[in-house]
């Protein structure tokens, strides 16, 4: 198992800004002892009576008991409570792994005075051994004590397994004539794949909103956020996106379907769950490039869409750009090889700006300077039009480098 | 550019089998300078008056010229001759390229006394880069006064780009009383994906068997081979599939549908695609592995070939077993990340027949001491059992290594 002190900090990493207080919500962090030694790996928060809640969560089949959980807590539409342990994903772990979450539950509702299916959960980390569940339990109630509303630093760092640092986002938005504040933080930096992208990401606002709403928004923000990423292609058995809205700041109220008056707050969602989203990517294991493609003259969107995507999870594109060798002949056979309708004959492939392929053939005296030069730094930017509409779409992933090989060669995740 | 001195012989390596003449098949290579120095890298083969030929092709939807002008030659049923060269694709170069087929088609023809279209071309290599097919053009009249039947083992390594080593293959069947041969070689190591998973694969056989029945034969052995191999996932613009039927051996006469008088020639020859296949995982770029994964109790067939080759893509399983890590979460992953109906519940899995995981949860009592030793070999075997039906199917591919990233981060392909 990969030592976290062993693994540098990646090149690409951005600090975490300071997350303020949000009117509603306490949290903190404690060392459970579930897997790590000397670091915090048991997060709480408490949501005070009235929080919506809205979740997105992987599609793998065989998901985590607490995706599980959360599936089925999502129904009540109220959060009171949410613990995430990392160090143990509590996945394929059978009817004692549902017990598992249910006692933790169980524990976490007594302390906050809910009910259990208003407490949301994750885990994250070794797949298929039993969550030593009692350490969680045993440990709540002195971290419930200890719940205070400036402790989001903690809780994005409590989370984190391969890591290399802690990501968080926070973001103002007008709901009226009211400000409202979003927080978020997340973790994650393999097995990030298209079918939702981040292993967790927690979200917590004090707008005032129906959960069906929420639930709108939160899945058209991961739509064109996490899942426009990729780090490996892998996906998961454990993502999960929450997203509670404590509902303390005074605004007019919000219809069940949003409408015109969450105009600005979708705009301040989306934008943070991206932020966060393109911080997974820069941590991806191994990465040295954050790589953003962007693909315009395709049919459709969803089919700008796929081809976007399948540049992005091309091990031999990416091992190019890890090589700083600007091989667009692989961005053209990734481009083939998404399935989608494309022409040969009017595809063009550009990087960093510079338009080396125009419509199916080399462009007449093409310098490759700039384009190496614009390879060296940590931006790659690729951009490929297929010449046949007008869909449009982008994806990030990064480079796959020998840091990748390490870290998942010897790692037990 | 990777020199291929520098690379070393893959430790998986087969030692290529001698292939004898074969009536109505003469061959050989030359160096025509493509790109490589002092090695061949322009092969020829003439077939007797009267051959028919099958062809499958990649489905990346930005193909090379020679895989186009393959296409439209296959309508014509009978093949005269087949030139191949290494060191540039002739792929994403326009109507250039398509030129620059049509020239190499038109000089061998003329030196070998047919139609252009009864010449069948493939080229291997740097993409997006003009073919010098002068070069190539120059080279085949001398080329071709050297051909003859024994050639084999120089027309198996003038193919050769990024492989370690030469593959071929040869086997013997039987059509009523006779008994016939069929020689193939191929190239590939790195671009090897589900739709066609070899670069170039070329096979002849003394039968003679319609062209009809032929596609239909070959069709089905390379589902059962190439079709179930991946080592990086990715799809090449060039990949083909190529057999030759010169018909001099004397057998009775084969229907148009083939039928049951094919039945050995059938499964010598599938056999035969499979080793092809094989032998190029076992080259895989970096590869110091071999992973077979058997799935078994899929709901059908098809859902088990997706849950295999999704196993078997997975960049999370690869590098564990490089690692050799006996980490079967990883390999619940993959399956849940296919998509396929799958209960979390009944998935047992397996590494070197011991079975760790049972019905949702770990074996009782597992001991990993013989699966540890098992991964240390070369040959690892996943098994799969969904628990939910009678589908099986099986997939191959070979471990992600640092040697993958040493490679791909450097040479231009």
């Amino acid at each position: 198992m990969a030592d976290a002190a062993t693994i540098n900090i990646s090149p690409m990493a951005v600090a975490l800004p300071e997350l303020q207080p949000l009117p509603g919500v306490t949290l903190g962090a404690t060392a459970a002892g579930i897997r790590y030694r000397g670091r915090n790996d048991l997060v709480m928060a408490e949501f005070v009576p009235g929080t919506t809640v809205a979740g997105v969560f992987t599609r793998n089949r065989c998901p985590g008991a607490p995706v599980e959980w959360c599936r089925h807590a999502l129904k009540g539409e109220r959060a009171r409570a949410l613990v995430v342990n990392a160090g143990n994903a509590n996945v394929f772990t059978g009817r004692a792994g549902l017990a598992a979450a249910r006692a933790t539950a169980e524990v976490a509702a007594a302390l906050v005075g809910c009910k259990p299916r208003h407490v949301f959960l994750a885990s994250t980390g070794v797949i298929g051994e039993q969550l030593p569940y009692q350490r969680l339990t045993d440990a709540l109630p002195a971290l419930h004590a200890e719940l205070r509303p400036d402790r989001w630093e903690d809780a994005a760092r409590g989370i984190m397994t391969t890591d290399t640092f802690p990501k968080g986002a926070t973001r103002t938005a007008q709901i009226g004539d009211a400000t409202v504040t979003i927080n978020g933080f997340a973790k994650g930096s393999g097995m990030i794949a298209p079918d939702m992208a981040t292993m967790l990401c927690f979200v917590a606002t004090d707008a005032k909103i129906p959960s069906e709403a929420l639930q709108k928004m939160l899945k058209r923000g991961v739509d064109s956020s996490f899942n426009r990423t990729t780090v490996d292609s892998d996906t998961s058995t454990s993502d999960t996106v929450l997203l509670f809205a404590t509902g303390l700041a005074k605004h007019p109220e919000v219809p069940d379907d949003g409408g015109p008056m969450l105009k600005d707050f979708r705009a301040k969602l989306a934008d943070l769950l991206l932020d966060l989203a393109l911080q997974v990517v820069r941590d991806g294991e191994g990465a040295q490039k954050l790589i953003r493609i962007d693909v315009s003259g395709a049919v459709g969107r969803r089919s700008a869409q796929r081809v976007a995507m399948a540049v992005a999870n091309s091990p031999l594109v990416k091992t190019a750009v890890a090589g700083e060798d600007a091989n667009w002949g692989r961005i053209v056979m990734a481009v083939g090889k998404a399935g989608e309708p494309a022409d040969r004959d009017r595809l063009s492939v550009a990087i960093g700006g510079t338009w080396m392929a125009r419509d199916g053939g080399v462009v007449e005296g093409y310098d490759e300077t700039p384009v190496v030069a614009h390879m060296k730094g940590r931006d790659v930017r690729i951009a490929v039009d297929l010449g046949l509409g007008n869909g449009e779409a982008t994806a990030w992933t990064c480079d796959l480098t020998h840091g990748y090989i390490d870290i998942n060669g010897s790692y037990r995740s």
